[in-house]
């Protein structure tokens, strides 16, 4: 007779890994001019934007949750596990305050985003002031390992700028032609934006207690796998998503003219629905087009095609989580994220 | 017969460690995604907008100077030298590219700043990106005391933001009456968001190092003195500075409503121009209403109050840099440095 493996449910792992970081989170965020905390707690769902307390917002805590699991799969100190997912959740929320200036995006969880609720300046300011924090809690962490921990830490900046750069750019390209998009360059750009901050987040914790490279160099390709697999899925949502879950407007995405994958797939696809839906994009889309346009994404296999890559990614990602020498109980956490990640409200 | 010590011409130090850094520099900002890369050298004054190379422009230096000149006092290897100076000229060029931003400031160094030459997210991009190079470049020093010289650049970025903070914060604050900016509150401000980073500039070589904390005190004392000077300076320059120098318009401070030193001295003098001056200021003003506010604070006192705190804290530091067990070539260019800080155009 053998023993059935415990069903492990990923929004309980994501509320142990919340609870086990937050109150280093709230510390070091409290530590902050009071104007730059007001803005940070805020964008992390601690606060209205007048400075009353909220409860329930914030993220899904994804990436806070894969820096306690990296730790813990290493048999990390306790304390290394804190301080990386702490590190990475500032990182992280740094980066939605500038990429929704950058992007030009007013809602973010329901709620106006940073810059339009405080305004461009203040909101850049706050970013800053969670990068640097960030980079100040790393420092101090107390390992020997320390300087490590924050090459890796720069170098998942250093990709998330060159994948937002590209990012950028790729709304200034058009539709179709030899200048079009191809899904190998937006798979790269998913892979620098949204996949290295997850392979950072995987791999910190393990960088500080000096975990050797054959594991973190795992965890590192599954968390870049991870990241494009997030990222097919966000766009898939960005499309398809209901407004009422994802805090954003409905084919949001497609009226601005984003790249996303479902719908450079669709126009990859040499059918006549994505020959329509080129047509369709040179022109501005009203809501009603908008709606046609995400109905020729779907005729022309696009929305299929991004989940497939989520799929295939996530199974890659379970790959090599499955493979590596990992403490067993944070390697089933870690598959039931994977899995938990390709699988919210597709 | 006693020899005279040697004249050391500040604009020779600045140019030896120019020559020192900008290889180091100009590699590590080649890394760079090719959009970030063309507008960091753009604000380093390396290029024109369009890519262009251009020479002669850019800062002056003081900052890299500083760092050369921190790890040479205390005999440290080149490469720390040069590795200091780079983190610290990107931390600065970063800092400027988000001030600009946050400021409203059109101008920079006689050219349209980044932000107005490429659009307000691009430039945050840039700005991000440049820190993240700054982390990334000092993370590898092959230094053991790495962590602790990262500690000391966080915290210099945590200062910045405070100051940036406060900065932003005194523009909507009254200009008389019991809610006015003091000139307390006016010198915490500049010490942090201009102290902060020249104190990093002099300390992060001998933090790599290794020096004892007694010279890194010492010279992080003298680095926050020498920033409110400079700090003070370049509010008189907004002031009476000559545009053809300053690369700014004539009177902006004043037209934007900044709370700078010269003006908060002299309303604070409780003299007759003083009051003028604060009803003026209540009022927008054109080129002649400034022109007659510029006239009312120098009346009050206002610049040479300026001046005299300027000259009081490069005094201060020159006492400190003088006391501390330095090299005494770095510490004889230390000493030119902080001459030439308040005596530049004024």
């Amino acid at each position: 007779m053998t023993t059935a493996p415990p069903v492990v449910e990923a929004q309980q792992v994501l509320a142990r890994c919340r609870t086990l970081t937050e109150p280093a989170l709230r510390e070091a965020v409290a530590s902050l001019h009071p104007w730059p905390h007001r803005m940070a707690s805020f964008s992390l769902g601690w606060c209205e934007a007048d400075g009353t307390p909220a409860t329930g917002g914030g993220g899904k805590g994804m990436r806070q949750a894969l820096a306690v699991l990296g730790a813990e799969a290493v048999a990390a100190p306790r304390e290394h596990a804190v301080t990386a997912a702490v590190a990475v959740e500032l990182v992280h929320t740094f980066s939605l305050l500038h990429d929704d200036i950058m992007d030009g995006d007013e809602r973010r969880r329901h709620r106006a985003s940073a810059w339009k609720e405080y305004g461009t300046g203040p909101a850049v300011l706050a970013g800053d002031a969670l990068f640097a924090l960030a980079v100040e809690r790393l420092a101090g962490s107390g390992s020997p390992h320390t300087a490590q921990a924050l090459g890796l830490l720069a170098g998942a900046m250093r990709a998330l700028v060159h994948g937002q750069a590209e990012d950028l750019l790729f709304e200034a390209r058009p539709w179709t032609g030899p200048a079009a998009v191809t899904a190998a360059e937006y798979e790269a750009m998913a892979a620098a934006k949204t996949g290295a901050l997850l392979a950072c987040a995987l791999t910190l914790g393990p960088a500080l207690a000096g975990a050797p490279a054959a594991v973190t160099d795992a965890l590192a390709a599954a968390g870049r796998d991870l990241g494009t697999a997030f990222q097919a899925v966000d766009d898939v949502l960005g499309i398809w998503g209901d407004p009422a879950h994802t805090g954003k407007p409905v084919h949001g995405d497609l009226r601005r003219g984003k790249k996303t994958l479902p719908v450079v797939a669709a126009l990859a696809a040499g059918c006549e629905a994505g020959r329509r839906l080129g047509a369709l994009l040179g022109t501005p889309l009203d809501a009603d087009a908008a709606r046609r346009a995400a109905h020729l994404v779907e005729e022309a296999g696009g929305r299929a095609a991004a989940l497939a890559l989520a799929r295939e990614r996530a199974a890659a990602a379970r790959q090599r989580l499955s493979a590596a020498p990992l403490a067993p109980g944070a390697r089933l956490e870690l598959l039931a994220l994977a899995d938990h990640l390709v699988e919210r409200h597709v």
